[in-house]
Protein backbone atom coordinates (compact mmCIF):
# COMPACT_ATOMS: atom_id res chain seq x y z
CA UNK A 1 0.00 0.00 0.00
CA UNK A 2 1.37 3.79 -0.20
CA UNK A 3 3.59 4.55 2.24
CA UNK A 4 7.02 5.69 2.30
CA UNK A 5 9.02 8.80 4.16
CA UNK A 6 7.49 11.45 1.70
CA UNK A 7 4.63 10.55 1.70
CA UNK A 8 3.94 9.84 5.71
CA UNK A 9 6.45 13.44 6.29
CA UNK A 10 4.14 15.25 3.70
CA UNK A 11 0.50 14.49 4.93
CA UNK A 12 1.57 15.48 8.56
CA UNK A 13 3.47 18.22 7.69
CA UNK A 14 0.58 19.66 5.46
CA UNK A 15 -1.58 20.50 7.95
CA UNK A 16 0.71 23.18 9.17
CA UNK A 17 1.76 24.87 5.94
CA UNK A 18 2.61 24.18 2.40
CA UNK A 19 4.67 21.06 1.61
CA UNK A 20 6.31 20.44 -1.51
CA UNK A 21 7.63 16.57 -2.09
CA UNK A 22 10.78 15.61 -4.20
CA UNK A 23 11.07 12.76 -5.03
CA UNK A 24 10.72 9.75 -7.98
CA UNK A 25 7.97 7.48 -8.62
CA UNK A 26 7.28 4.26 -11.21
CA UNK A 27 4.47 3.60 -13.31
CA UNK A 28 2.29 1.96 -10.71
CA UNK A 29 2.23 5.33 -8.77
CA UNK A 30 -0.70 6.20 -10.33
CA UNK A 31 -3.52 8.38 -9.89
CA UNK A 32 -4.92 7.54 -6.74
CA UNK A 33 -1.27 7.94 -5.00
CA UNK A 34 -0.90 11.12 -6.24
CA UNK A 35 -4.56 12.42 -4.84
CA UNK A 36 -3.75 11.30 -1.55
CA UNK A 37 -1.56 13.96 -1.92
CA UNK A 38 -3.31 16.48 -3.45
CA UNK A 39 -6.16 15.95 -1.79
CA UNK A 40 -4.19 17.23 1.05
CA UNK A 41 -3.04 20.28 -0.62
CA UNK A 42 0.76 18.52 -0.99
CA UNK A 43 2.26 20.45 -3.89
CA UNK A 44 3.69 17.50 -6.40
CA UNK A 45 4.91 19.22 -9.09
CA UNK A 46 8.29 17.81 -8.18
CA UNK A 47 7.88 14.17 -8.07
CA UNK A 48 9.25 13.05 -10.85
CA UNK A 49 7.56 10.14 -12.77
CA UNK A 50 9.89 7.65 -14.37
CA UNK A 51 8.76 5.67 -17.06
CA UNK A 52 9.13 1.75 -17.78
CA UNK A 53 10.26 1.64 -13.59
CA UNK A 54 8.47 0.71 -9.98
CA UNK A 55 8.56 3.17 -7.18
CA UNK A 56 10.74 2.52 -4.40
CA UNK A 57 9.13 -0.71 -2.16
CA UNK A 58 9.58 -1.69 1.73
CA UNK A 59 7.90 -4.91 3.45
CA UNK A 60 8.55 -5.77 6.86
CA UNK A 61 7.17 -7.18 9.91
CA UNK A 62 7.04 -6.25 13.59
CA UNK A 63 7.77 -7.86 17.14
CA UNK A 64 4.88 -9.15 18.94
CA UNK A 65 4.81 -5.72 20.77
CA UNK A 66 5.46 -3.66 17.95
CA UNK A 67 8.39 -1.89 18.91
CA UNK A 68 10.76 -3.36 16.72
CA UNK A 69 10.70 -3.60 12.81
CA UNK A 70 12.03 -6.55 11.06
CA UNK A 71 13.00 -5.46 7.46
CA UNK A 72 11.85 -7.97 5.10
CA UNK A 73 12.78 -6.51 2.02
CA UNK A 74 13.58 -3.34 0.32
CA UNK A 75 13.85 -2.50 -3.53
CA UNK A 76 15.11 0.66 -4.42
CA UNK A 77 13.89 0.63 -7.79
CA UNK A 78 13.31 4.55 -9.46
CA UNK A 79 15.91 5.57 -6.47
CA UNK A 80 18.79 3.33 -7.66
CA UNK A 81 20.13 5.91 -10.18
CA UNK A 82 18.11 9.13 -8.93
CA UNK A 83 19.26 12.64 -9.49
CA UNK A 84 17.52 15.28 -8.17
CA UNK A 85 16.68 18.56 -9.48
CA UNK A 86 14.53 20.79 -7.71
CA UNK A 87 12.09 23.23 -9.08
CA UNK A 88 12.61 26.76 -8.45
CA UNK A 89 10.05 26.85 -5.93
CA UNK A 90 11.13 23.98 -3.94
CA UNK A 91 15.14 25.49 -3.84
CA UNK A 92 14.01 28.37 -2.22
CA UNK A 93 12.32 26.43 0.72
CA UNK A 94 12.56 27.98 4.14
CA UNK A 95 12.40 24.66 6.08
CA UNK A 96 13.84 21.30 4.30
CA UNK A 97 13.53 17.77 5.29
CA UNK A 98 15.81 15.30 3.84
CA UNK A 99 14.21 12.07 4.35
CA UNK A 100 16.01 8.64 5.30
CA UNK A 101 17.72 7.95 1.84
CA UNK A 102 21.68 7.27 0.55
CA UNK A 103 23.07 10.37 2.11
CA UNK A 104 24.85 11.25 -0.75
CA UNK A 105 21.69 11.83 -2.57
CA UNK A 106 20.26 13.78 0.80
CA UNK A 107 23.51 16.04 0.69
CA UNK A 108 22.60 16.89 -3.65
CA UNK A 109 18.88 18.58 -2.50
CA UNK A 110 20.64 19.98 0.34
CA UNK A 111 23.50 22.00 -1.78
CA UNK A 112 20.41 22.74 -3.85
CA UNK A 113 18.62 24.45 -0.94
CA UNK A 114 21.15 27.14 0.39
CA UNK A 115 18.48 29.30 1.64
CA UNK A 116 17.02 27.40 3.81
CA UNK A 117 16.72 28.79 7.23
CA UNK A 118 16.11 25.50 8.89
CA UNK A 119 17.47 22.21 7.54
CA UNK A 120 16.88 18.56 9.07
CA UNK A 121 17.93 14.62 8.17
CA UNK A 122 16.51 11.25 9.38
CA UNK A 123 18.76 7.99 8.42
CA UNK A 124 18.94 4.34 9.58
CA UNK A 125 21.17 1.51 10.20
CA UNK A 126 21.92 0.52 6.54
CA UNK A 127 23.40 4.09 5.62
CA UNK A 128 25.43 3.94 8.98
CA UNK A 129 26.71 0.88 7.95
CA UNK A 130 27.25 1.34 3.86
CA UNK A 131 27.47 4.81 4.23
CA UNK A 132 29.25 6.13 7.11
CA UNK A 133 31.05 8.91 5.78
CA UNK A 134 29.15 10.34 3.73
CA UNK A 135 25.89 10.56 6.59
CA UNK A 136 28.73 12.03 8.82
CA UNK A 137 28.92 14.91 5.57
CA UNK A 138 25.46 15.34 5.39
CA UNK A 139 24.76 15.70 9.09
CA UNK A 140 27.26 18.38 9.10
CA UNK A 141 25.46 20.02 6.74
CA UNK A 142 22.04 20.49 8.66
CA UNK A 143 20.35 22.07 12.17
CA UNK A 144 18.58 18.91 12.99
CA UNK A 145 19.01 14.77 13.22
CA UNK A 146 15.96 12.82 13.48
CA UNK A 147 16.86 9.21 14.32
CA UNK A 148 16.05 6.19 16.45
CA UNK A 149 17.81 6.00 19.52
CA UNK A 150 19.65 2.68 18.66
CA UNK A 151 20.80 4.30 15.16
CA UNK A 152 22.66 7.39 17.25
CA UNK A 153 23.77 5.25 19.40
CA UNK A 154 25.38 2.47 16.28
CA UNK A 155 26.25 5.76 14.40
CA UNK A 156 28.38 6.99 17.11
CA UNK A 157 29.43 3.97 19.03
CA UNK A 158 28.15 5.54 22.04
CA UNK A 159 25.99 3.23 24.04
CA UNK A 160 24.92 6.41 26.21
CA UNK A 161 22.14 8.46 24.88
CA UNK A 162 23.41 11.68 26.21
CA UNK A 163 26.99 11.28 25.33
CA UNK A 164 25.79 9.71 21.57
CA UNK A 165 23.33 13.37 20.79
CA UNK A 166 26.45 15.46 22.02
CA UNK A 167 28.33 13.88 19.45
CA UNK A 168 26.14 14.53 16.71
CA UNK A 169 26.10 17.96 17.64
CA UNK A 170 29.46 18.31 17.80
CA UNK A 171 29.30 17.39 13.92
CA UNK A 172 27.03 20.82 13.41
CA UNK A 173 23.77 20.20 13.96
CA UNK A 174 22.41 22.37 16.94
CA UNK A 175 19.32 19.85 17.64
CA UNK A 176 19.08 16.07 17.65
CA UNK A 177 15.70 14.36 18.39
CA UNK A 178 16.39 10.22 19.31
CA UNK A 179 13.18 8.47 18.35
CA UNK A 180 12.11 5.98 20.71
CA UNK A 181 9.29 4.23 19.56
CA UNK A 182 6.31 3.83 22.01
CA UNK A 183 8.38 5.51 24.78
CA UNK A 184 8.02 8.81 22.55
CA UNK A 185 11.18 11.41 21.49
CA UNK A 186 13.96 13.08 23.32
CA UNK A 187 15.29 16.15 22.46
CA UNK A 188 18.90 17.55 23.02
CA UNK A 189 20.01 20.54 22.08
CA UNK A 190 23.16 22.92 23.66
CA UNK A 191 20.37 24.38 26.03
CA UNK A 192 19.27 21.22 27.36
CA UNK A 193 17.10 18.42 27.21
CA UNK A 194 13.14 17.94 26.88
CA UNK A 195 11.29 14.23 25.92
CA UNK A 196 7.76 13.40 25.58
CA UNK A 197 5.84 9.83 25.62
CA UNK A 198 4.46 8.71 22.75
CA UNK A 199 0.49 9.20 23.20
CA UNK A 200 -0.69 6.13 24.65
CA UNK A 201 -3.30 4.58 22.40
CA UNK A 202 -5.12 1.05 23.32
CA UNK A 203 -5.25 0.38 19.24
CA UNK A 204 -2.06 0.49 17.41
CA UNK A 205 -2.55 -0.95 14.02
CA UNK A 206 0.50 -0.14 12.01
CA UNK A 207 3.78 1.83 13.30
CA UNK A 208 4.81 2.09 10.11
CA UNK A 209 5.87 5.89 8.53
CA UNK A 210 5.25 6.85 12.51
CA UNK A 211 9.00 8.59 13.21
CA UNK A 212 8.60 10.42 9.19
CA UNK A 213 4.77 11.78 10.51
CA UNK A 214 6.31 12.76 13.42
CA UNK A 215 8.96 14.91 11.25
CA UNK A 216 6.19 16.17 9.50
CA UNK A 217 4.26 16.89 12.39
CA UNK A 218 7.32 18.89 13.86
CA UNK A 219 8.78 20.56 10.89
CA UNK A 220 5.39 21.37 9.74
CA UNK A 221 4.65 23.08 12.73
CA UNK A 222 7.90 25.36 12.66
CA UNK A 223 7.41 26.34 8.53
CA UNK A 224 4.39 26.95 9.51
CA UNK A 225 5.07 29.04 12.70
CA UNK A 226 5.79 33.06 12.38
CA UNK A 227 8.48 32.94 15.11
CA UNK A 228 11.90 32.61 16.10
CA UNK A 229 12.80 28.75 15.84
CA UNK A 230 13.76 28.63 19.73
CA UNK A 231 13.92 26.30 22.34
CA UNK A 232 10.23 26.49 23.14
CA UNK A 233 9.21 26.69 19.42
CA UNK A 234 11.47 23.17 19.42
CA UNK A 235 9.27 21.74 22.15
CA UNK A 236 5.92 22.60 20.84
CA UNK A 237 7.45 20.93 17.60
CA UNK A 238 8.15 18.27 19.67
CA UNK A 239 4.24 17.89 20.37
CA UNK A 240 2.96 18.16 17.22
CA UNK A 241 5.31 15.46 15.94
CA UNK A 242 4.26 13.14 18.57
CA UNK A 243 0.53 13.62 17.77
CA UNK A 244 0.85 13.16 14.51
CA UNK A 245 2.88 9.89 14.88
CA UNK A 246 0.01 8.66 17.24
CA UNK A 247 -2.52 9.30 14.48
CA UNK A 248 -0.26 7.69 12.11
CA UNK A 249 -0.34 4.11 14.02
CA UNK A 250 -4.15 3.99 14.56
CA UNK A 251 -4.85 2.68 10.58
CA UNK A 252 -2.91 1.38 8.11
CA UNK A 253 -0.61 3.04 5.76
CA UNK A 254 -2.27 6.74 5.29
CA UNK A 255 -5.53 5.66 6.11
CA UNK A 256 -5.63 7.93 9.46
CA UNK A 257 -3.58 10.61 8.60
CA UNK A 258 -5.29 11.46 4.65
CA UNK A 259 -8.58 12.14 6.90
CA UNK A 260 -7.43 13.60 10.00
CA UNK A 261 -8.41 17.54 11.09
CA UNK A 262 -6.76 20.40 12.64
CA UNK A 263 -9.05 20.22 15.21
CA UNK A 264 -8.57 16.42 16.12
CA UNK A 265 -4.97 17.94 16.10
CA UNK A 266 -4.77 20.45 18.49
CA UNK A 267 -7.59 18.68 20.85
CA UNK A 268 -5.17 15.92 21.12
CA UNK A 269 -2.03 17.88 21.63
CA UNK A 270 -4.07 19.78 24.79
CA UNK A 271 -4.23 15.95 25.65
CA UNK A 272 -0.73 15.27 25.39
CA UNK A 273 -0.20 18.97 27.08
CA UNK A 274 -2.12 17.26 30.33
CA UNK A 275 -0.77 13.82 30.30
CA UNK A 276 3.07 15.81 30.89
CA UNK A 277 1.66 18.21 33.27
CA UNK A 278 2.89 17.54 37.26
CA UNK A 279 1.50 21.06 38.23
CA UNK A 280 3.36 24.05 39.67
CA UNK A 281 6.66 23.86 41.80
CA UNK A 282 5.73 21.96 45.25
CA UNK A 283 8.23 19.71 47.26
CA UNK B 1 28.14 -5.53 47.36
CA UNK B 2 25.22 -4.46 49.39
CA UNK B 3 21.91 -3.97 47.17
CA UNK B 4 18.60 -5.85 46.90
CA UNK B 5 14.95 -4.20 46.69
CA UNK B 6 14.39 -3.69 50.24
CA UNK B 7 17.62 -1.46 50.46
CA UNK B 8 17.33 0.27 47.52
CA UNK B 9 14.04 1.42 48.28
CA UNK B 10 13.99 2.04 52.33
CA UNK B 11 17.50 4.86 51.33
CA UNK B 12 15.21 6.26 48.67
CA UNK B 13 11.96 6.60 50.61
CA UNK B 14 14.13 7.75 53.86
CA UNK B 15 14.37 11.57 52.12
CA UNK B 16 10.74 11.56 52.95
CA UNK B 17 9.10 9.98 55.84
CA UNK B 18 10.11 7.14 58.59
CA UNK B 19 11.07 3.98 56.73
CA UNK B 20 10.60 0.58 58.48
CA UNK B 21 12.28 -2.18 56.61
CA UNK B 22 11.13 -6.09 56.88
CA UNK B 23 13.03 -8.96 55.82
CA UNK B 24 15.39 -11.90 56.77
CA UNK B 25 19.33 -11.27 56.73
CA UNK B 26 22.42 -14.00 57.03
CA UNK B 27 25.53 -13.99 59.10
CA UNK B 28 27.02 -11.80 56.13
CA UNK B 29 25.08 -9.03 56.45
CA UNK B 30 27.27 -7.17 59.29
CA UNK B 31 27.31 -3.85 61.01
CA UNK B 32 28.68 -2.50 58.26
CA UNK B 33 25.49 -3.23 55.80
CA UNK B 34 23.59 -2.31 58.67
CA UNK B 35 25.41 1.58 59.08
CA UNK B 36 24.39 2.25 55.62
CA UNK B 37 20.67 1.96 56.26
CA UNK B 38 20.85 3.01 59.60
CA UNK B 39 22.93 6.48 58.81
CA UNK B 40 19.69 7.49 56.57
CA UNK B 41 17.45 7.11 59.37
CA UNK B 42 16.11 3.35 58.34
CA UNK B 43 14.41 1.68 61.01
CA UNK B 44 15.76 -1.82 61.09
CA UNK B 45 14.19 -3.02 64.29
CA UNK B 46 11.76 -5.79 61.93
CA UNK B 47 15.15 -6.90 60.47
CA UNK B 48 15.38 -10.54 61.07
CA UNK B 49 18.83 -12.20 61.72
CA UNK B 50 18.96 -16.10 60.23
CA UNK B 51 22.04 -17.66 61.86
CA UNK B 52 23.86 -20.18 59.95
CA UNK B 53 22.63 -18.48 56.59
CA UNK B 54 23.83 -16.04 53.69
CA UNK B 55 21.73 -13.18 52.83
CA UNK B 56 19.63 -13.36 49.62
CA UNK B 57 22.27 -12.92 46.56
CA UNK B 58 21.86 -11.39 42.75
CA UNK B 59 24.44 -11.48 40.43
CA UNK B 60 23.88 -10.48 36.74
CA UNK B 61 24.56 -7.82 33.47
CA UNK B 62 23.93 -5.82 31.52
CA UNK B 63 23.82 -5.26 27.95
CA UNK B 64 25.89 -2.69 26.07
CA UNK B 65 23.27 -0.02 26.69
CA UNK B 66 22.39 -0.91 29.98
CA UNK B 67 18.78 -1.47 29.43
CA UNK B 68 18.67 -5.23 29.36
CA UNK B 69 19.30 -6.74 32.36
CA UNK B 70 20.43 -10.85 32.84
CA UNK B 71 20.31 -13.06 35.80
CA UNK B 72 23.45 -15.05 36.25
CA UNK B 73 22.73 -16.15 39.47
CA UNK B 74 20.01 -15.81 42.16
CA UNK B 75 20.51 -17.51 45.36
CA UNK B 76 17.10 -16.76 47.99
CA UNK B 77 19.21 -17.83 50.94
CA UNK B 78 17.08 -16.58 53.66
CA UNK B 79 14.40 -16.28 51.80
CA UNK B 80 13.82 -19.85 51.33
CA UNK B 81 11.54 -20.59 54.28
CA UNK B 82 11.02 -16.61 55.94
CA UNK B 83 8.09 -16.26 57.81
CA UNK B 84 7.65 -12.51 57.70
CA UNK B 85 6.28 -11.83 61.26
CA UNK B 86 5.66 -7.78 61.36
CA UNK B 87 6.20 -5.34 64.98
CA UNK B 88 3.42 -4.06 66.05
CA UNK B 89 5.06 -0.08 64.41
CA UNK B 90 5.38 -1.80 61.30
CA UNK B 91 1.49 -3.24 61.05
CA UNK B 92 0.79 0.08 61.93
CA UNK B 93 2.03 2.05 58.62
CA UNK B 94 -0.47 4.00 56.74
CA UNK B 95 1.93 3.24 53.01
CA UNK B 96 3.37 -0.56 52.54
CA UNK B 97 5.82 -1.44 49.68
CA UNK B 98 6.12 -5.21 48.74
CA UNK B 99 8.93 -5.52 47.45
CA UNK B 100 9.75 -7.88 44.50
CA UNK B 101 9.48 -11.71 46.23
CA UNK B 102 7.75 -14.77 45.87
CA UNK B 103 3.77 -13.03 45.92
CA UNK B 104 2.37 -15.40 48.73
CA UNK B 105 5.03 -13.98 50.78
CA UNK B 106 4.20 -10.74 49.59
CA UNK B 107 0.71 -11.41 50.98
CA UNK B 108 1.59 -12.54 54.04
CA UNK B 109 3.02 -9.11 54.78
CA UNK B 110 0.09 -7.40 53.61
CA UNK B 111 -2.93 -9.34 55.63
CA UNK B 112 -0.36 -8.15 58.42
CA UNK B 113 -1.09 -4.16 57.33
CA UNK B 114 -4.80 -3.94 57.65
CA UNK B 115 -4.64 -0.50 58.36
CA UNK B 116 -2.44 0.30 55.75
CA UNK B 117 -3.78 3.61 53.44
CA UNK B 118 -1.99 2.81 50.29
CA UNK B 119 -0.23 -0.35 48.92
CA UNK B 120 1.50 -1.24 46.34
CA UNK B 121 4.28 -4.12 45.39
CA UNK B 122 6.68 -4.93 42.32
CA UNK B 123 7.24 -8.28 40.88
CA UNK B 124 9.07 -9.92 37.85
CA UNK B 125 8.83 -12.44 35.27
CA UNK B 126 10.26 -15.37 37.81
CA UNK B 127 6.80 -14.98 39.78
CA UNK B 128 4.85 -14.57 36.43
CA UNK B 129 6.36 -18.03 34.88
CA UNK B 130 6.05 -19.79 38.59
CA UNK B 131 3.14 -18.26 40.92
CA UNK B 132 1.10 -16.80 38.20
CA UNK B 133 -2.00 -17.34 40.45
CA UNK B 134 -0.80 -16.12 43.95
CA UNK B 135 1.11 -12.86 41.78
CA UNK B 136 -2.78 -12.24 40.72
CA UNK B 137 -4.54 -12.52 44.03
CA UNK B 138 -1.54 -9.76 45.66
CA UNK B 139 -2.50 -7.28 43.16
CA UNK B 140 -6.09 -7.64 43.82
CA UNK B 141 -4.68 -6.67 47.30
CA UNK B 142 -2.91 -3.60 46.49
CA UNK B 143 -3.29 0.11 45.37
CA UNK B 144 -0.57 0.34 42.71
CA UNK B 145 1.46 -2.09 40.99
CA UNK B 146 4.96 -0.90 39.87
CA UNK B 147 6.53 -3.70 36.88
CA UNK B 148 8.60 -3.51 34.00
CA UNK B 149 6.60 -2.74 30.90
CA UNK B 150 7.54 -5.46 29.31
CA UNK B 151 6.55 -7.72 32.42
CA UNK B 152 3.10 -6.17 32.56
CA UNK B 153 2.86 -7.17 28.77
CA UNK B 154 3.64 -10.86 30.01
CA UNK B 155 1.33 -10.86 32.80
CA UNK B 156 -1.52 -9.98 30.63
CA UNK B 157 -0.45 -11.39 27.87
CA UNK B 158 -1.55 -8.21 26.11
CA UNK B 159 1.21 -6.54 23.61
CA UNK B 160 -0.44 -3.19 24.13
CA UNK B 161 0.71 -1.42 27.19
CA UNK B 162 -2.29 0.33 27.51
CA UNK B 163 -4.82 -2.20 27.08
CA UNK B 164 -2.36 -4.42 29.93
CA UNK B 165 -2.18 -1.43 32.45
CA UNK B 166 -6.19 -1.79 31.95
CA UNK B 167 -6.14 -5.27 32.57
CA UNK B 168 -4.51 -5.35 35.85
CA UNK B 169 -6.47 -1.84 37.31
CA UNK B 170 -9.75 -4.62 36.70
CA UNK B 171 -7.99 -6.91 39.15
CA UNK B 172 -8.71 -4.07 41.57
CA UNK B 173 -5.94 -1.68 41.74
CA UNK B 174 -6.25 2.14 41.12
CA UNK B 175 -2.87 2.61 39.78
CA UNK B 176 -0.19 1.01 37.60
CA UNK B 177 3.27 2.32 36.61
CA UNK B 178 5.23 0.95 33.83
CA UNK B 179 8.74 1.42 34.42
CA UNK B 180 10.76 1.78 31.18
CA UNK B 181 13.86 1.65 32.38
CA UNK B 182 16.12 5.00 30.76
CA UNK B 183 13.14 5.74 29.41
CA UNK B 184 11.51 6.67 32.33
CA UNK B 185 8.50 5.57 33.59
CA UNK B 186 4.62 6.05 32.34
CA UNK B 187 1.35 6.28 35.51
CA UNK B 188 -2.07 4.79 34.15
CA UNK B 189 -4.87 5.78 36.66
CA UNK B 190 -8.68 5.51 35.60
CA UNK B 191 -8.56 8.71 35.69
CA UNK B 192 -5.87 9.12 33.03
CA UNK B 193 -2.19 8.60 32.00
CA UNK B 194 1.31 10.55 32.57
CA UNK B 195 4.35 9.66 31.69
CA UNK B 196 8.50 10.67 32.98
CA UNK B 197 11.19 10.32 30.70
CA UNK B 198 14.37 9.02 32.62
CA UNK B 199 16.38 11.97 33.90
CA UNK B 200 19.18 11.66 31.48
CA UNK B 201 22.66 11.28 32.70
CA UNK B 202 26.04 11.27 30.56
CA UNK B 203 27.71 8.91 33.20
CA UNK B 204 25.42 5.77 34.35
CA UNK B 205 27.60 3.33 35.98
CA UNK B 206 24.79 0.60 37.25
CA UNK B 207 21.48 0.26 36.83
CA UNK B 208 20.63 -2.10 39.34
CA UNK B 209 18.13 -0.98 42.02
CA UNK B 210 16.85 1.92 39.74
CA UNK B 211 13.23 0.25 39.67
CA UNK B 212 13.86 0.11 43.49
CA UNK B 213 15.10 3.20 44.28
CA UNK B 214 11.81 4.94 42.02
CA UNK B 215 9.80 3.20 44.25
CA UNK B 216 11.12 4.57 47.32
CA UNK B 217 11.12 7.84 46.05
CA UNK B 218 7.49 7.51 44.72
CA UNK B 219 6.06 5.86 47.91
CA UNK B 220 8.32 7.73 50.24
CA UNK B 221 6.86 11.12 48.71
CA UNK B 222 3.07 9.77 48.98
CA UNK B 223 3.47 8.88 53.00
CA UNK B 224 5.37 12.04 53.60
CA UNK B 225 3.28 14.39 51.87
CA UNK B 226 -0.29 15.63 54.29
CA UNK B 227 -2.62 15.79 51.15
CA UNK B 228 -4.47 13.25 49.94
CA UNK B 229 -3.19 10.62 47.26
CA UNK B 230 -5.18 12.12 44.27
CA UNK B 231 -3.93 12.41 41.06
CA UNK B 232 -1.42 14.90 40.70
CA UNK B 233 -0.25 13.55 44.29
CA UNK B 234 0.64 10.10 42.57
CA UNK B 235 2.20 12.66 39.17
CA UNK B 236 4.82 14.53 42.14
CA UNK B 237 5.58 11.05 43.13
CA UNK B 238 6.49 10.26 39.64
CA UNK B 239 8.93 12.81 39.60
CA UNK B 240 10.38 11.98 43.11
CA UNK B 241 10.77 8.65 41.92
CA UNK B 242 12.43 9.27 38.43
CA UNK B 243 14.96 11.45 40.47
CA UNK B 244 15.73 9.20 42.82
CA UNK B 245 16.37 6.18 40.28
CA UNK B 246 18.30 8.86 38.51
CA UNK B 247 20.69 9.17 41.30
CA UNK B 248 21.21 5.33 42.00
CA UNK B 249 22.80 4.65 38.44
CA UNK B 250 25.36 7.03 38.62
CA UNK B 251 27.47 4.78 41.35
CA UNK B 252 27.59 1.21 42.36
CA UNK B 253 25.34 -0.05 44.44
CA UNK B 254 24.47 2.19 47.22
CA UNK B 255 26.95 4.40 46.76
CA UNK B 256 25.62 7.48 45.05
CA UNK B 257 22.17 7.70 47.08
CA UNK B 258 23.91 6.89 50.73
CA UNK B 259 25.54 10.13 50.52
CA UNK B 260 22.92 12.03 48.56
CA UNK B 261 21.29 15.22 50.35
CA UNK B 262 17.77 16.61 50.13
CA UNK B 263 18.75 19.88 48.45
CA UNK B 264 20.32 17.78 45.39
CA UNK B 265 16.66 15.75 45.08
CA UNK B 266 14.88 19.26 45.38
CA UNK B 267 17.61 21.03 42.35
CA UNK B 268 16.94 17.98 39.86
CA UNK B 269 13.62 17.97 40.68
CA UNK B 270 12.99 21.10 39.31
CA UNK B 271 15.47 20.39 36.24
CA UNK B 272 12.88 17.12 35.50
CA UNK B 273 10.21 19.51 35.71
CA UNK B 274 11.86 21.98 32.90
CA UNK B 275 12.56 19.20 30.89
CA UNK B 276 8.99 18.43 30.64
CA UNK B 277 7.48 21.70 30.20
CA UNK B 278 6.63 22.84 26.49
CA UNK B 279 5.14 26.10 27.82
CA UNK B 280 1.32 27.34 27.73
CA UNK B 281 -1.04 26.46 25.55
CA UNK B 282 -0.71 27.71 21.42
CA UNK B 283 -1.46 26.13 18.65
Amino acid sequence: MLGGSAVHFSLAASFFTDVRVVGPVGEDFTATELAVLEDRGVITEDIERVSGEQTFFWKGHYEYDLNTAHTDETQLNVFGDFDPKLSEASSAADVLFLANIQPDLQRRVRAQCGGAGFTALDSMNLWIETARDSLWQAISEVDCVLINDAEIRQLTDQPNLARAARAVMEAGPKAVIAKQGEYGAALFTPAGFFALPGFPLEDVRDPTGAGDSFAGGFLGYLDGEDGPIDELALRRAMGFGTVLASFNVEEFGTERVARLTRDEIDSRMEALRSMTDFGSART
